[in-house]
């Protein structure tokens, strides 16, 4: 079932289907640490599903102009459907396909955002439903996949913004370093001060000399069970 | 100026000299995070020092064997008396020698523990002191070397267990992967929990699978500047 729902950020509302996969917090997360864009960047969001990453970044950074890639026909016309909703027909544009196979002109894009599929295919619980399975799942791209295109649409030192599980941290920094996307910045995601992080956040750059900063925990939940002011102050931005 | 110092765990002291390169509270976290080392295990410690990680892992995880490599001659001749003071000869011996050039034989090891030097010779501020300069900097070593003889000494399953800088993680993840060094435990230490992370405490297993998990984050001050219970614990164990 389809349902309108809103963003809490500058009025922004997106589609979601309840049956497929809604956007997560780690979405929001991503689009907060890619606020360091430029304003009036070209940014390419792949794998953009419902389109959350490219319509909050079109207000959060200023976007001069955002291509999604997304596979999945019903979810790419949802997401054109959530960019009228919003009026952002000349910021946002959907490109329905795949991403080994779209033509995008390569070394023109100042950044890359994107939260991919986190499982390998054959790996953890199978999802029943088509839709969930691509939106989880490695099931067009690898990871590697993912990374060299990123690589390549970006200019020399365009930024490239991930989301992704700690536990491939390893095949992250192998492909990144394979591709030329230095590590910058990161940021560990704890569910809370006690528990173990399973997201991270990345920022690497086309072509940048080795140091990396390891930003402040981001910590979801107090120890109560309550939003940190961190997070409500996220969904709480007008 | 010799002293002897206290380390307020089942009576171990340890000798420093306050003119060279006194161990911090980074080899102290190192021997909390190797507390999964097996008992009866041997042990290399390389660039020793002062002792500090051998001397605490001898109790920690009740080592069979440890070997501590240090190449000043002086500090290595402190470590040795740091040894006899605490009784420790027939577990804990220093070979006194390049990590480069040292015989220890390869593939014997269950794990490895180090505290490297954290700086590339020729960045940031030089000390006065030689003895400080050979500990703080890669006069003698570079990181690839020590991963290198890390990974040769360990047996197959061996553990490597790393304290290092974290705007270098780029460096020790190509290099652990260049060794066949799988991480499988990352902890990140931040001073408060609004600062970022300047190091970080890493297991590697010897040619071990990819999945890797990042632990708590690791806090050392709470906001108004005491320590976290955490570590208190840690220096109040007896």
């Amino acid at each position: 079932m389809e349902r309108i729902d809103e963003l809490n950020y500058e009025g922004l509302k997106i589609i979601q289907n309840t049956d497929g996969f809604c956007f997560g917090i780690d979405s929001v997360l991503l689009t907060e640490f890619a606020r360091d864009i430029k304003k009036q960047s070209k940014i390419a969001d792949l794998g953009t599903g419902t389109g959350i990453l490219g319509i909050l970044l079109s207000k959060k950074v200023n976007a001069k102009k955002i291509i999604g890639v997304e596979i999945q026909e019903d979810v790419a016309d949802m997401a054109k459907r959530s960019i009228k909703l919003n009026s952002l027909e000349n910021v946002f544009e959907i490109i329905q396909g795949d991403l080994n196979k779209i033509k995008l002109e390569n070394n023109t894009f100042d950044a890359v955002v994107t939260n991919p599929p986190y499982k390998k295919l054959g790996t953890g619980i199978k999802n029943k439903e088509e839709k969930q399975k691509i939106s989880r799942y490695e099931t067009s791209a690898s990871l590697e996949d993912w990374i060299k295109i990123s690589s390549k649409l970006l200019k020399d030192n365009g930024s490239f913004y991930i989301v992704y599980r700690t536990d491939r941290l390893t095949e992250l920094f192998e492909n990144l370093k394979k591709y030329k996307l230095e590590v910058k910045k990161m940021r560990f995601v704890y569910s809370n001060i006690n528990k173990q992080s399973n997201l991270v956040l990345i920022k690497a750059v086309k072509g940048a000399g080795v140091f990396l900063k390891v930003d402040k925990p981001l910590i979801i939940y107090n120890l109560d069970g309550s939003y940190t002011d961190e997070i409500l102050d996220i969904y709480r931005k007008k």
